[in-house]
């Protein structure tokens, strides 16, 4: 990065799953992404050792954590903690969410990403 | 927290500075906030230990961090690095911002909060 702000168009979506990429910032401890999913896409259920805090931002999904599932709306939160199996369904007209790692997300920097291109949000 | 999914209008916001309020999430390593900004009010310049990333997701602000300013629309970015100083002007409309903190905020334990309430966003 070459100074403390940014734009998400100028970000590399980094290819998570199957119709689901995230644009992320990297902090000392922490990895801050926004997570684009497209439209009935689907998080299979996995875990990592990294807790995972969220909000969504815009569109709507259903989000499972450990036994319990919701029907989440924009202003709707998670607190996932490390290594507890989770798993979302993106509605159809997919969705936006605001999401921390902690540690951070090295793992990703294995994965393919996309140009930088024009986000689902803000419209 | 009773359990993994929680909505806005539930946390009991608490006050950061005049006119500015945050409804947090606390994990083991990292502090998630949505922080609510009122038209034209002001975070004076400080700085803190704690990493502090984040995104505007509506309204406005003039951002300063370090030497750098910027006017913020949703979707803009930052990154801040502990102990650098920054300070935050909201715009006429206000300003609601999804941030991060880690290590995480345990200090605000000490401040004053409001009861819970309909949040400045989501419309």
């Amino acid at each position: 990065m070459s100074g403390p702000f940014e734009k998400l168009e100028v970000m590399a979506p980094v290819r998570i799953w199957d119709g689901i990429r995230a644009r992320e910032m990297t902090g000392d401890g922490v990895t801050f992404a926004v997570v684009e999913l497209d439209g009935g896409s689907t998080v299979p259920e996995h875990r990592h050792p990294n807790e995972q805090l969220g909000m969504l931002i815009s569109g709507s999904m259903t989000f499972r954590i450990g036994n319990e599932t919701r029907e989440l709306g924009p202003g709707d939160t998670w607190n996932i903690p490390g290594d507890v199996p989770h798993e979302v369904h993106a509605g159809p007209d997919g969705a936006v969410v605001a999401e921390v790692f902690a540690p951070r997300r090295d793992d990703w920097a294995a994965l393919d990403r996309d140009q930088p291109g024009v986000p689902r949000w803000p419209v």
